[in-house]
């Protein structure tokens, strides 16, 4: 049986991801792990479900959780690949990270999505996301939106040719983002300057280093003084928004990805995490 | 001194907009009027408020309010004009309808702007715009949004070329809007064969009448048997919503535009109905 450390190894070599994809996750969740680790526990995921595979072998994941320590902010931090194979001959190689906050604060939490489906592009989600209403709260969007200038990522992504605003076919996600939320198509089509490796090198990787960073330092390492009431409207809140991703995200793929035994013991596990 | 009659037909006389502009702008009065008129009083606005220009007679603005009755769903429907030369020698011309409803109904509010500061190009902002946080209430994004496939609207403006997607620097405007909401920026640049008036006739309209008309079927009329509490809660998620689009879309501008005194003149106005 696979020793924690092996299997976080195993996690962490992202071997279907491009290079630069790569060298970008490992980067970014070696930050987290200088910055929160302390706070955090090992990751507790039984072993069949930080890595798994379709029952024809054309699909493989990995996931890596570590929740927080009963004194920290953090909830849970999680990381994950998946690749599956195409019918068209290429394959899909997806890679995330995801950190959740307690109700202990109302910082927003944290998401970043990569999906490639071929060498040309690249959908990229990169977001901060809110844990209040922003109408209800304008202070809200002061504070972590409006006042930390953090659109200025998003417009600097924009200025690239090859850069397009991304649509989510899920109205869910349109919703639960923020209003500086980078959802963008990275296309390089048919031109032999541009490519994918390089803007990932060149700007995606900058961008998401620098929104991590403002996460760690602004939202997950500071304490806010919620009041014992508004930490139930977070909670609910929170617990809505978590359940509704994974069945919005996870829910809808992973039965067509690995099948419905493989995808019934994975998102089980990860249910009682998303409701504790 | 004007009548009421005579001040109405000044504003529908949308003396600025392009043709295409003003057709559609009368054309989606009209059908508010042939379907809410009933339900709406006369527009109360002072003389001076339903026109207005600045002292040096560059900028011109007309506004139309009329109230629901107290019986009626309706809060009030307010449609507008704006006028504005530019030193580059061309003008900005603005023109708007927004819907709002009572707080005994959770349905959607109606919100249309076209902004074109020149001929070759056109700001479309059109939306059902959410009562409600839709990630604590997921069944009103079900109910209003996915259910709808309202979405199609913008899918198919998106499909021409001269479309591209419109990001408000407004952080407030992007978090108000709902997921299907469309934000565009037409631009036909220099080609010969596209032209704003047509995309006008034969995009923009169509869509911006289908989304009206939605809107009156089923959010403006049909009931929704809203209790107390929740009742206490839109009112002042939408007190709030008013107040900031006030200041967000009019007060930053109308100073600019209209000086000091007319703007304080016209917003004092306006602010009254929208915190009634």
């Amino acid at each position: 049986m696979d020793s924690g450390d092996s299997l976080r190894a195993k996690f962490m070599e992202f071997p279907y991801a491009s290079t630069q994809q790569r060298n970008l996750m490992v980067e970014l969740l070696s930050s987290v792990e200088t910055r929160l680790g302390p706070s955090l526990q090992s990751c507790t995921l039984p072993p069949d479900v930080q890595h798994f595979r379709n029952p024809t072998d054309t699909a493989h994941a990995s996931l890596h959780l570590r929740s927080g320590l009963p004194s920290s902010q953090i909830d849970f931090i999680l990381g994950g690949w998946i690749h599956c194979k195409l019918p068209s001959g290429g394959a899909l190689n997806i890679t995330s990270l995801s950190a959740y906050l307690k109700s202990s604060t109302d910082a927003p939490h944290f998401l970043l999505e990569l999906i490639q489906s071929n060498p040309k592009s690249l959908v990229l989600i990169l977001d901060l996301t809110p844990r209040k209403d922003l109408i209800l709260y304008p202070d809200y969007l002061k504070t972590y939106y409006e006042d930390t200038q953090l659109d200025k990522h998003r417009q600097r992504l924009h200025m690239l040719p090859e850069v397009k605003p991304y649509f989510s076919p899920s109205l869910y996600i349109r919703a639960v983002v923020s209003p500086i939320a980078i959802l963008v198509n990275i296309d390089v089509g048919d031109e032999e300057e541009a490519n994918v490796e390089e803007i990932i090198r060149d700007h995606v990787g900058p961008v998401a280093k620098e929104l991590l960073q403002f996460w760690l330092e602004e939202c997950a390492c500071l304490e806010r003084g919620v009041g014992e009431s508004e930490k139930g409207c977070l909670a609910g809140r929170d617990r809505i928004m978590k359940n509704k991703t994974i069945e919005v995200d996870l829910g809808s793929s992973f039965p067509r990805l690995f099948g419905g035994e493989v995808a019934d013991r994975v998102l089980g596990v990860l249910k009682e995490y998303y409701n504790t």
